[in-house]
């Protein structure tokens, strides 16, 4: 292709029901198409103390350092490590899955000392295994495990863990991408002192946020650090600056102000329906998806009783090509439903019902066009 | 304020006339909210392909490496950083800004060993100076510095520069956040070796992403790294995975969708007005605004020899009051200008002609409202 050739890009976009970016609503779109604003404007200023309390009450909590780093979701998950992990820190981390792996990569390339602790893919972190390690390794200074693994589609128990950490004197970080206002995910409550999410996944906003936020527990760890942070763009010390309370705010880095427009919008229609309804929402809906796909004789990989109702797992069955068939639900039936990840590759069919694309319309488009697909 | 007061945000957006973010345009802003695509579908990977290319034009680079980095231009700056500078490395920041300093800090954050050569603010980085320092320190791997310093107004001798650290065999890394798209930039005539850049100046895009260049020698270094990149986010060698070249592309982050499409159509806009004539627009209204600036006895802070046409920085006149006089061009006169940043801060001014933003239409704007305000 040669550049002259190139011109303007308009997509055509299938309905989105793989693990995210889910469907954005048409009036997230239109707020984060309004004109920019500097991005030490008064008003937009005013506009991040908004989203800063709205975000609060999505996450459950009254951290004050509750805010979006302005960038994705792995961005999110690199300052809680980078910020909280002084070099030779021992951190316990529990992995089912993709994401509890790529904790520990942080836990390395943060200089901290990672102890792993694996449990079969689709299954659940066991709780004794944390209290066991954690018995054997009596220095870890904090616990990290990722409450809903997008690779597996299981909820860990993350109120439990949390809670074996605490008996330890752990501090404990807490991956939310999939499970904020998709699942019950209480912050204060649950003693989770430091969680990144992502704006994408069950809040419906577009990919390229990502919520944090921190303890002050937490704060108080990053405040009496040793060594400097070593990222300049995640070093909460500095973005406070930005994004603290009061008036003054200091410059740090340009903040992706039309992408808080539409955050702001998707907070505001999340708590519009309320965070329980919408938790029940994603329930009813799941239980909707699984007797249709049930019919289809498709298996869930995942116990029903830590199931996530945002993100099916099910196997691909046997005889069916893996990838011609997502081709085909894409190009014939405008439907995206999401590849297996890691050892799930190739394996396993990933189907979101996250925020705007968990709807019983959805379900029946996406049950009607897989038995037509495997029916043939 | 409590949650329940809190409604979707209509902004009242200013013409855009600081150090950036400059003013979008509409088609920018209507790519921008088109529909969410999975950012693995084949048509999103097209539009990563295209976007690529665009890229290289407007850089003026044949590296392959060219791509938006999936975060605002400070995460571009510590990309290059990370990625190239190994611990105990020696690099040498030419600083005579703001932009230098964060240099600085991100060379030592990386655990490399930084020499600084000042220049006073308001001047340019001297080549005689780097050439010292390169003969006082032979062992120097790397010399950085900013291009178009978006604190003072001053362009540095980019050209001259590299020309000098390549007499050493150092790779060179330049901060493009300011002059891209705004005045002449080679990244391969000029042996660039690693750049970023912003979208919110001289491209008119919304905020949110950094556009970086790698040459394949820059790319040998990093490939060749005997410790890990300390950031898991930012490390090229996962990024090229997804953003490289060929069919095959692996996840490694979700990417910010929809500020892609806005980069795509921001980068045809520029391609279709021409690089040439767009540099050449930039000067021309720069012009325009000189005369203006200077009947109301505004003095520029920069020599003309080296002064960028896009950032225009002048001292404030004796007597003007700086936060109120800002102040009364927002509420009044719907217009923002930049405050003074670091050394300059309340001394001066910085007013923007970037992208979308430069017409004389504006500088009409911009004088006019000044005319009123400072004859009062």
């Amino acid at each position: 292709m040669t550049i002259s050739t190139i011109s303007s890009f308009t997509p055509k976009a299938p309905t989105l029901m793989g693990p995210g970016p889910s469907d954005v609503s048409q009036r997230v779109l239109n707020a984060l198409a309004q004109p920019t604003l500097g991005h030490l404007d008064p008003s937009f200023v005013g506009l991040m103390d908004e989203t800063k309390q709205l975000l609060q009450e999505v996450f459950q909590t009254n951290n004050q350092m509750t805010m979006p780093i302005s960038a994705p979701g792995s961005a999110g998950m690199e300052a809680c490590f980078v910020n909280l992990v002084e070099p030779g820190d021992k951190v316990i981390v529990c992995q089912n899955g993709v994401f509890g792996g790529r904790m520990y990569q942080n836990v390395i390339r943060s200089g901290g000392e990672a102890v792993l602790i694996e449990d079969p893919w689709g299954e659940q972190t066991k709780p004794e295994k944390l209290k066991a390690a954690l018995e054997a390794n009596p220095d870890t200074k904090i616990v990290a495990f990722v409450h809903a693994e997008t690779s597996t589609g299981v909820e860990n128990d993350a109120k439990t863990l949390c809670a074996i950490a605490k008996e330890y004197g752990c501090l404990t970080i807490v991956d939310t991408v999939t499970s904020l206002a998709g699942i019950p995910l209480y912050i204060d409550d649950w003693q989770i002192d430091a969680s990144y999410s992502g704006t994408q996944k069950c809040l419906s906003c577009v990919p390229g946020l990502s919520p944090v936020t921190f303890s002050d527990l937490a704060l108080e760890k990053i405040k009496s650090r040793k060594t400097p942070v070593q990222s300049w763009f995640l070093d909460l010390n500095l973005i406070l600056g930005y994004w603290g309370q009061g008036k003054a705010r200091a410059y740090h880095h340009t903040a992706p102000v039309n992408s808080v427009y539409a955050f702001h919008e998707s907070l505001v229609a999340v708590l519009q329906e309320g965070l329980e309804n919408s938790w029940n929402r994603h329930r009813e809906v799941h239980n909707y998806l699984k007797q249709g796909l049930e019919s289809l004789g498709l298996e869930f990989a995942v116990d029903e009783a830590y199931r996530l109702p945002q993100l099916n797992v099910v196997w691909i069955p046997k005889g069916i090509d893996d990838a011609s068939t997502r081709a085909k639900l894409l190009n014939e039936f405008d439907l995206e439903i999401g590849a297996g990840l890691g050892e799930f590759a190739g394996k396993a069919w990933r189907i979101g019902l996250m925020g705007s694309s968990c709807t019983k319309a959805n379900v029946d488009k996406c049950v009607s066009a897989l038995t037509k697909i495997l029916s043939n």
